[in-house]
């Protein structure tokens, strides 16, 4: 069955079917003009929004349509996760062509449900429509934290340690095997990339312990530090000997020849969490945050005065620039 | 300039400036991974969203890109008041080619802007990114309403008044008189489809009126009325000649033949509030309605038990079932 041959009414009568929630905070939910929430007593909201266009952002052939709907809500779960906050409330809006199967969009939206069930999210509304030519999603996320308890970007003090969760340039590694075709000789670097894990948990235990400044690592390491450093009016010192990466990663590396510290740096879509803490306290809680976010957590550096600017300084004291770009969508990185 | 050119990040600073707002209410907005808000306290929030995309929902002959920045709002701002709430905070998505001008985007967002100042709205996020072909647009909208006030389509009683705001039919002949190339002679009806205004006043005095069910006109009368009695469990009786229809509508209908009846029940978009009041009393707020909410409200029939159906019946007495549909994306209507 093609979605064009279904109809829209069809559709959504499916797709209300596949999300329905009983919430008590969701008095009305898909099938009104709009969608009702209550919020929690004393907390703030906090949103998010993410488009994602084939072509752009995927391709059919990389990934199941189950794994496309769950990443759908984990790039949004991962900012959400980058404010320490809670995240609850979902909007997803889908465009595609007539001639897509039904399988495919109740698959997709199967992957999205189960994304969203394990991480209590529920899904309050959204949009359909026919596209010409390609499938388009945009997802809204909205979810709370206790009031004035977000971390922004802009909180990095000098002196503050710099930490990351989990690995980088697994997701780079990951879209460069599925490009290069070389699928089925690393799943977990292509997991990385089609099927990243949001660190909700690592986000609220940064909160914790006392995080100054987060972000979710979307763009790369590179520009996403560089988001904290100009927000914070602050500088970095990073030892890339320091940054963290599986053994698949090391292997794959060695194996095709790529450049390892460049995907480190730059590979975007690890979806892994940056943040800072007070240098005296970060070795101590950098244990806690991983034990409560159930993943490793790596210090990688230090942030340094404005004018320091952003370094790279190896165990032998040599000194170089961070590079300046990560990921760039306008300049048609996949 | 075009986008492609300019790169992501200078379009991002471009657009954090058109839509930097200094409000109490948003602790932090565009520029972190997520916006943090503060919600009114005791009240409920309502969420919508919509996705437009170039060639189904528009096509950029057919309005400047000020007017589409404002509809794209608009047609969300419908579905906030369609529940009696208030607009407050929207996130906005666009995906354009890289051939897109600079000043193409930069104006759809000024008229953005233009209608969120109107309405008390501030942009609080969004997402960027390249399209292969046409502009894809995805916005979504948050509102309040005081606890339990919300006007669900689910509410209408047997017995209760049908009232309608505005005039029916307008936005279908505007866009007839678009593709048929027939512009500049009825610029009002052209305005209907390029740039309609949101009936946020009328929605907020209906609630205060004591409407039962309310929901906006998107889809064309026939499908709407028939989403309040699906939702409610009831039929519907509708006097045809009590549709309400404006002066530049009657004539564009006689000059070029076109089929009045149909375009009043089925042409999609005109973004009136539909709703329902008991009959014993709309007579009386209808008017008071039409006096808070700036535009004239009319009776258009009644709500009847779930046998009847949803009918059409004139004054002489024939009786008709209403047409099945209204705008439908997946059949291709535009």
């Amino acid at each position: 069955m093609l979605i064009g041959d279904l109809g829209e009414a069809a559709l959504l009568k499916e797709l209300r079917a596949l999300f329905a929630a009983a919430d008590p905070d969701l008095p009305t939910g898909i099938g009104d003009d709009a969608a009702v929430i209550n919020y929690p007593v004393g907390a703030q909201g906090v949103w998010t929004t993410d488009l994602l266009l084939e072509g752009v952002h995927f391709k059919k052939a990389w990934q199941s349509p189950y794994q496309l709907g769950r990443k759908s809500l984990t790039v949004n779960l991962s900012d959400i996760a980058s404010m320490g906050a809670t995240p609850r409330f979902a909007l997803l809006s889908l465009a595609c062509p007539p001639a897509t199967s039904l399988d495919y969009i109740l698959e997709f939206c199967r992957g999205f449900a189960a994304m969203a069930a394990k991480t209590g999210v529920v899904v309050i509304g959204g949009d359909t429509t026919a596209s010409a030519d390609g499938i388009t999603i945009s997802v809204t996320l909205g979810g709370y934290i206790p009031k004035g308890d977000a971390i922004l970007r802009s909180g990095a003090k000098v002196g503050d340690a710099i930490l990351v969760t989990g690995f980088l340039g697994s997701a780079a590694a990951g879209l460069r095997l599925l490009r290069d075709a070389r699928t089925g000789i690393y799943p977990e670097l292509e997991k990385a990339f089609v099927d990243p894990e949001p660190r909700i948990a690592a986000g609220k235990a940064a909160v914790e312990a006392g995080a100054t400044a987060m972000t979710d690592i979307s763009d790369g390491l590179a520009s996403d530090l560089r988001h904290i450093c100009e927000e914070s009016g602050v500088g970095a010192m990073i030892e890339p000997g320091l940054l963290p990466y599986s053994m698949d990663f090391a292997d794959a590396v060695s194996k095709y020849s790529w450049e390892r510290e460049s995907m480190l740096l730059s590979g975007g879509e690890d979806y892994e969490l940056l943040f800072t803490l007070p240098g005296d306290i970060a070795q101590q809680v950098k244990a806690l945050v991983a034990h409560q976010g159930g993943i490793d957590v790596t210090m990688i550096g230090e942030v340094m005065p404005l004018e320091y600017g952003i370094r790279l300084v190896d165990k032998a004291g040599c000194v170089r620039t961070m590079p300046e770009h990560g990921y760039e969508h306008f300049s048609g990185n996949i």
